[in-house]
């Protein structure tokens, strides 16, 4: 009997409260705790979880790539509150990290959250799922940049590099975690394509932004239904037990906050 | 008869201006590649080479090694002269990249340089590369955080963390690139331990700081001259031919800028 999504994610918080990072930083780590304490849905990590739970790994094999990429999107966060960027004081009801601890602090936070991210990575014999992080981050880095500078990119090609990258990550790194041959990769990513797109489309509506404006809000729940019937098209081609991650399709698409 | 340091140098300057990056990056790789063609001594690449030349690996096999070392080098620049750190807007006679390019593209294409770095350590068979890089830039981070904080740390282990643990992950990469087996780490190790306290305390008596500060330019010129002697003896106990690695250890005692 796989484990359901609440489960997974406590796997996921239980890990994160318990990971020991570089002595080095000092002081430093209360800063990295903090951000990564925000209380946020750790729906990436619990994605790679759930992958390696269709797969027939054990969470234990997965834990420290799912980590990996929760860093590298926590990290994210840090930067993009920074008044140079999106300015944000406040994340999930709480001061951001440079509110709380100032901006040079949270800088240096959120490139420590990146290198311990590659750490975890690196926990593994093979480099595999540490490219396939360095790969995610990059894309979502390019994204973030386009909507900062304001570049006429499509919406659609936006969104694949600044949430798409990292949710095809989160696939990614199980597969590489749990040795799967990359010749049966395929299916898998693209249902993290799907799965991606479904995040991000949903994320539009509560927001009222993106797809909700450019489609209307009518035609973009269509979109995101579709997105979750084709991500759950493509989970009855892959062989294993994908309960959990049919669970997971219908957590994100219906989502409310 | 081996490169001396100038043909290093020219093999890292030419690696890195032909250096691909993930196109994913779009209009941030001009950020990235004016952030990396700052026209810096290349110490640490250098370094790396070097150390690969005296135990006989081509400069082919150190050289993405070389490279990801000093973007880890490039990214900590461009982080810490942005104005929520040292807010310097000149270096090396250019504009810092944020006055360049903005506060936000220069946050970014920091954050893609480290994520490029590991890049570049990926692309080796074993993950060693990797590991050694995410060490050296903890420790990096670490250093710099206390000494933002204004941390009562002495400044030994102020300067073993913010220069001395690159200077050492360009050893590490070497040998790890190299594929010399870890028991045999330790000379070189402690060998590159002594050059980065050599670079530190003659970067102190040429910024009139630091070492020169605490011990006055008398007795820090004295310690300079001290550990490039200890980084020549523990060379005599290396087998290889270390030439290049003696000629460093004089250009880094006699430098001047």
């Amino acid at each position: 009997m796989p484990r359901d999504l609440g489960e997974l994610r406590t796997l996921v918080e239980r890990y994160l409260e318990q990971l020991t990072f570089a002595p080095e930083l000092g002081d430093l780590e209360q800063v990295v705790r903090y951000s990564l304490e925000s209380g946020g849905k750790r729906i990436r990590p619990v994605m790679t979880l759930a992958v390696g739970e269709a797969i027939g790994a054990q969470p234990d094999r997965c834990l420290p790539a799912a980590a990996a990429v929760e860093l590298v999107h926590t990290f994210s966060l840090v930067h993009d509150d920074l008044p140079a960027l999106d300015d944000d004081n406040e994340r999930r009801g709480r001061p951001s990290t440079h509110v709380a601890y100032g901006e040079a602090a949270a800088l240096l936070a959120g490139d420590a959250l990146l290198a311990e991210a590659f750490r975890l990575a690196l926990s593994y014999p093979s480099p595999a799922v540490g490219r396939e992080l360095a790969r995610g981050t990059l894309g979502m880095i390019g994204g973030q940049h386009r909507d900062v500078v304001g570049e006429t990119t499509d919406l659609a090609t936006l969104h694949r590099l600044k949430t798409g990258c990292l949710f095809g990550a989160a696939v990614g790194v199980a597969l590489w975690a749990a040795e799967v041959p990359a010749r049966e990769h395929a299916p898998w990513r693209a249902f993290g394509d799907e799965l991606g797109l479904l995040f991000q489309i949903v994320d539009d509506l509560l927001d009222g932004d993106g797809y909700a404006v450019l489609h209307g809000v009518e035609r973009a729940r269509e979109l995101a239904d579709e997105a979750a019937g084709r991500a759950a098209e493509r989970l009855s081609t892959i062989p294993g037990d994908s309960s959990v991650l049919a669970e997971l399709i219908g957590s994100l698409a219906a989502r409310t906050s």
